[in-house]
């Protein structure tokens, strides 16, 4: 039986260190859902069609990766999919408290559905997608932490933001 | 390809959080090897022997578990094998960093091979093997916490000690 | 001299794991204070009113337990009514660290009053407010997390709160 | 009912962080056993009459703190003893999960007999019974940190030990 | 060569904590910047000015302690003003960990700016920014929390504040 | 004034890690003083003579690097050399709580003396004395963990280990 990785995120925008999860995923898993998970109540730079659009286009040559959205609790989604297990990546000892709450959550709801750790690159231990965002409201470079269609969109944006205001 | 988990420890004695972890992990791999870890500078209660007769009759009815002992860095275990991963539980924050510590260790000997962490049962969160024996020396019930066959073991074995001491 | 408690929080709304800390203190203390602390700057799901109705109904058949509700810092709710310690409940090490910044403020106002703190069921560990109203709102099943009054409300009042939008 | 903490611990030898725990549990129970936990496979600098001596010694003019020594789990002699709860200071993170685990353990056991965590003094977080030690032995200067009673034995223990090496 | 140390932060206002983390760098460093990190996105409680204001009575006779505000990556001021180092004050582990992503990703950006890291005094390590505002808000006593100048300021403003809404 | 900042340890063997620190405390002071901390109750793998002909060959052509042994508490060493403050890596947390306690006892003898904590390169953040050891017990390439001699040394004392055995 196809083992199924499901790998959900605002991916507000995707950056490398959750790309670099996805790579090492792949080596555990026959296929890897990269899956938007949607919060209504939350705001979030990128529209979903923009998070989609970028993730399928750095995925678009790996058969093995298919990249979802979905509204609903992630567990639902794991479910109605039959996937095998949630991947999940962590940083640091914060991101792990709050990791280990969800999975237990997780667990509770769907017993026979694990959650599976994995930690990135170290070179990547210190990166999210806020950082990103504020590096590239900055002008700092952001070259090595997101892909170069990740970084033309985020410059695109915050030009067309800045003419609105 | 078949994915193959390897899951090692001193396991002196093999637990119920161990055997958990186990079952967990046969959710995404095809095979899981049990591997004592052999450190000869360090001194265990039961031989190598004793464990490995314990271990093997826990999983003698699970075809995808096999038992093996190794002497060495695990990694070099894993390789050897062609094994996909090491698996590791986690229980708490101070295992997560010496846990990282291990999997980044590994990780720049070996590229390519994962540790991939997975969460034991809530109730397991506390037990590990010294607290079997200690609760086992005053005789405080274990039997929630190991399967029969380590807790006549145990029993035994203290009963000898006391006998030579 | 009577022994008592005070177990303050916002109860947005109340869980099952505050209820079993609630029921941990009892062996402690002779009576619990259980008061939600108002906070004029922070909105809330539900209003003091309706948070006062659900507490009071789950601990009606308990003279042990009284409700209040206070605008101001806990500790000088302690002093007023003469307690003699704030209860707080601990899950996890980022609890700790905030709890343990605001028991040594609270010490810093008045060395007299501890705060004293327990530990929640394991299965209640991950367990708080937000993550109940997020699974109210996708329809997920949480009888085991809250005392039937407030699902019912919970239910109800996101029920209206539709209407309205 | 008359509510007792058991506030356990090696006590080789006792602190004044310890002291403080004491006195802090002494505004929730109307009884405090400070239990020497005697672990024989443990070798520790004093023995245990001399430990007894000293906490003695240290509470003799308070009637609530009881002393005793004890073989066995904790969690036998809070039972046998009819006390309520086992009294734990926490100082740190790291002190915290070992105790969380310990005191779900002992829930496990016992699920009527609470763990209570208090806090020490802000100046005790760094205070530990190897911590004294090892500043006696350099000859440092240890006055607030142990009452005279345990100074003047440590001092006086080291120099023996001196004399018979 | 001259070492100057950058100490920046919101400072929304300055507390006795920041203070007691510039002396200790003083002992380190020939000169403290101490930056006001202006975030145009984030709301404040005092203006730029009146934050500018205080800090600069407040070190207005030591010459070493230098006052600044600036807009952007607190790593591009350091550059601009060949500054040695950051200065950064950690009370807990969860500190610990935001802090050391940024520290690395400042070194990703700038390999030779180190970052310093140093303990505040024992009694401060509860105090923030936020925790002063709530404390004034109730009326509580801060005169050990912040320098006089900031207490007047705090109850002048929200004096104010109050008389608008 | 000359800044000297103390680099305590007991660099069993010094690793590329420590030597990392080394580098970036000259940064920030004007002189390192890099110095093995005398345990005469704790074995080590190499002696002092060994450990101190390791460090100061490596430091050789670095005049702002001297090296030390010392007998007693560091801090009695940074009074006894007037040197200006101590400088600790902090890897992890769990390294932290160690490192905050022992800076805090520090403060306490001698408030004038400041701890200075740095970050080793995130890919040290896993390396430390033990395991460079327990990998060349195993034959593991510790090449990019250690230098040269460190390794010609490790590897020659470890066969005349085995001869006498």
């Amino acid at each position: 039986m196809e083992k199924i990785g499901v790998y959900a995120g605002t991916f507000d925008p995707i950056t490398n260190g959750h790309i670099d999860i996805v790579h090492r995923a792949l080596e555990i898993f026959d296929k890897i859902y990269v899956t938007i998970a949607i919060n209504p109540s939350k705001k979030t730079f990128f529209t979903i069609e923009e998070r989609l659009k970028m993730i399928k286009e750095i995925f678009k040559d790996n058969p093995a990766v298919e990249v979802y959205s979905f509204t609903g609790l992630i567990i639902d989604f794991v479910k109605q999919t039959n996937a095998t297990a949630i991947i999940r990546g962590i940083r640091a000892v914060t991101d792990f408290e709050y990791e280990f709450q969800m999975a237990l959550m997780n667990r509770k709801m769907s017993p026979k559905i694990e959650t599976v750790f994995l930690l990135p690159r170290e070179e990547y231990s210190y990166l999210n997608s806020t950082i990103v965002k504020q590096l590239a409201q900055f002008n700092a470079p952001i070259d090595c932490l997101v892909p170069k269609i990740v970084k033309d969109m985020l410059i695109e944006k915050m030009r067309n933001n800045h003419h609105l205001s």
